[in-house]
């Protein structure tokens, strides 16, 4: 595909002010519009690897001149194409922009550019006694995490990045630079804008530097894992751990069919039964006491084989099968790609929710194993198909499409922790109805050209009404 | 002052509507004109006590033909004329829209109207083993406090509004009525309209139901109070419990003024020295132990004559202190009245701000007691004047702006908890800068005509380039 005229000067400018920085080479494209979803290649014209905000600001400007759409790149793990270059245009790789700017350890704060991935910035913590400890699985970079909104296995005690991300610094589709938010704990100044950008999929603005709160690693961490005779018995264990105010780190759900995966796997003999596994953060009494509530807890509900582990290797090794979920999945249909989707519902419908989406993933003759963040109601499940099958991607895309339909009508949502990307536009539409409207104001306002991530979140309006 | 012709029809419509439930009665507007702010009484021009969501987009869609401002009013608690009626105009007062709509136990969340109070709120969960823990002192309405982005002494460890608001049903301008958010734990889906609602005050749309976070009761809860030499020693503490990652509850500073006032106000014999008050919320053998960890870290820092107590009736006689601020604070100048501010700043600056702060009070003249959520960074200045004399309210003018001074320049906020509303705006500017702009245009996008409570959190874009 050649590039327009315009276009063509503006990678002219590119290159003279950030030189090889700029690229079009095709394997870098190429890399670019992939993800780790299902979802087709959509590689952008242009990758630029920026320096520093004023550089993104410029560059911004030059793409509003000749209305080129602008797409930001942070680890490429989203799951939705949320970085897909739907409309192609200029990707902003923050590879280049992954620094610690600032660690303030008595405040528990840190301030850091958008492209450090979260193991980077634990290894850069190590020393002062504090964590960053929103885990999606896959190493993300921050600037991508605050995008999506995601969360992962220990929002359920730290929160998701809507809870830890304290500031922001955005690029404005007109090449103006604000910041967002303070380093102050808590505030009432105006509208928050922290958390407009937050989970707004750089449909937006740019978002050019963040800060996060930190926690103290605790004293102690113990963990256990309890198999159950059914999800319901699973379910109703995790609701009443969290309800006895029992301040749980993570309380992990694999049904049946991932606990087969993960033993053929990893070579382990787990039972194939609906399993918790749970981890306690706290003093070295205090982790002691939630284990010992949280297995008499799940005795309640016919736990069987509760283990728990305090030492960091025997703690390792309970935990190593749910750390493997993703290829212990993926290894039940060699050679098939995986539809990942997630949704989050009230956790009183978590059981029901489950039990019939794990129904109707059979009735279609598909595996699907689910893994599940119970304590926020939040599941995932992998629909394993060959991507190549037109019959089998069909029916995953039904059973995909019931599973939210179910979700939304038990008052949850379409995506627990996704985001929308271009895969869930019409679920948005399902799940939030006239409120998208205001999305799609709001939108307008800051982004009145529509070149903020285009294709994301909601279809144009034009489009919608067309 | 006469209503405009149109005006007089729109009551005429309103009476058919609602019958009594709009009024023109002068006690009633005055009454909704003043608030606990030192600001002067601005009355609306007519009050409407709705009924139902739907009367309020009615009413709404009525205003909107005419032109008319809406203020909506919660129980007029607020201290920066949040609710004060600056362009006249029609006032929405909650208290007959107080109902708990559906308490979800099992998923540990309530719906509400707007004007049931927190105290309300909490009397009518008693039974569920579940309270709301959003405390900001005055018995303030849900919806209120949803508006101001209210916190509390419980913060530190619950959250504030932004926390713990899931879900809203907000009227907008036009009367669309729209839903944000839902009863999932988290969710990616689109943007955070909860968020943007939450500390709009009322400058967006007038919020008509609230889904809130509810929390479980502690299995037990200890108190504890603890003087200290110095400001500073004090601070110190509460930063090493918080980053030993002790999970306090509450964590209140009185200086040594505030002190004086509780022991004249409650006939109590304190030691008049900065103080910190404390609560734990956890097991049996959890509390007992985090009180210990506290007051070893006290000592550390000088903390003489900690006390600590369990049971409910020593618990009470322990806070019974701290639950007085106000009215002891006020009673240190018989017949003044409180400018009271609050700011935020991060918590290794609070000591050096409460210190300058302190001293320009007195170098002022003027008596200035303070109180704290000093886990968050938060504290409160009631500056105590006479309104009547002109060099004092001066004075005290100063002293308030190079207190919120202070605390931007070290990365702090202009207000933690009590909003921008007709007192602060300047102050946001300070704070926000050009980030202002970006609110001035989400407000333009869902209130075109700016009706919706006019003149709080900026001035008119119109005004300021004049």
């Amino acid at each position: 595909m050649g590039l327009p005229l315009d276009t063509a000067s503006l990678l002219d400018s590119l290159t003279r002010m950030v030189g090889p920085r700029a690229t079009t080479a095709r394997g870098v494209l190429e890399q670019h519009g992939r993800s780790e979803a299902y979802h087709a290649s959509r590689p952008p014209d242009v990758v630029v690897f920026p320096e520093t905000t004023q550089e993104v600001a410029e560059i911004v400007r030059l793409c509003a001149r000749v209305g080129m759409p602008i797409v930001p790149f942070g680890a490429g793990t989203s799951l939705e194409g949320n970085a897909a270059a739907l409309s192609g245009g200029l990707c902003f790789d923050f590879a280049r922009m992954n620094r610690v700017l600032k660690v303030h350890d008595k405040d528990m704060d840190v301030v850091v550019q958008p492209g450090i991935t979260r193991k980077q910035l634990n290894a850069q913590l190590r020393d002062t006694g504090l964590f960053f400890p929103i885990d999606p699985g896959a190493d993300a970079s921050i600037g991508g995490m605050s995008s999506t909104r995601a969360s992962g296995t220990m929002a359920v005690r730290y929160g998701t990045m809507k809870d830890n991300v304290m500031a922001l610094e955005v690029v404005l589709a007109d090449g103006r630079i604000i910041r967002t938010g303070g380093r102050a704990r808590k505030s009432s100044a105006g509208y928050d804008l922290t958390r407009l950008f937050v989970g707004a999929e750089g449909t937006l603005g740019v978002i050019t530097e963040i800060t996060l709160k930190l926690h103290p690693w605790p004293q102690a961490i113990s963990s256990a894992v309890c198999s159950f005779p059914t999800l319901h018995d699973a379910v109703e264990t995790a609701i009443s751990i969290i309800q006895s105010g029992i301040p749980v780190a993570r309380v992990e759900l694999l049904d049946d069919v991932m606990m087969r995966g993960i033993n053929g796997y990893a070579k382990l003999g787990y039972r194939e039964a609906p399993t918790l596994f749970f981890e306690f953060h706290g003093t070295d009494a205090g982790v002691g006491e939630q284990a010992e509530f949280a297995e008499a807890i799940a005795a309640d509900h016919g736990g069987q084989g509760f283990q728990w582990a305090r030492a960091a290797e025997d703690r390792t090794r309970l935990w190593h099968a749910r750390d493997n979920t993703l290829y212990a999945g993926m290894s039940l249909k060699p050679g098939a790609r995986a539809m990942i989707t997630d949704v989050c519902v009230p956790i009183s419908q978590l059981a029901e929710c489950l039990v019939e989406t794990r129904a109707d993933v059979e009735a279609s003759g598909l595996v699907g194993p689910i893994v599940g963040h119970v304590g926020d109601g939040n599941f995932h499940m992998l629909i394993l198909i060959d991507p190549d099958n037109a019959d089998e991607v069909a029916r995953a895309k039904g059973v995909h499409s019931r599973m939210v339909a179910r979700a939304i009508a038990m008052e949850g949502t379409c995506t627990g922790e996704h985001g929308i990307g271009a895969g869930k536009i019409a679920f948005l539409q399902d799940e939030h109805g006239d409120a998208v409207d205001v999305m799609r104001s709001l939108k307008a306002a800051l982004d009145p050209a529509g070149l903020m991530n285009p294709g994301k979140i909601f279809t144009p309006a034009k489009e919608m009404r067309s």
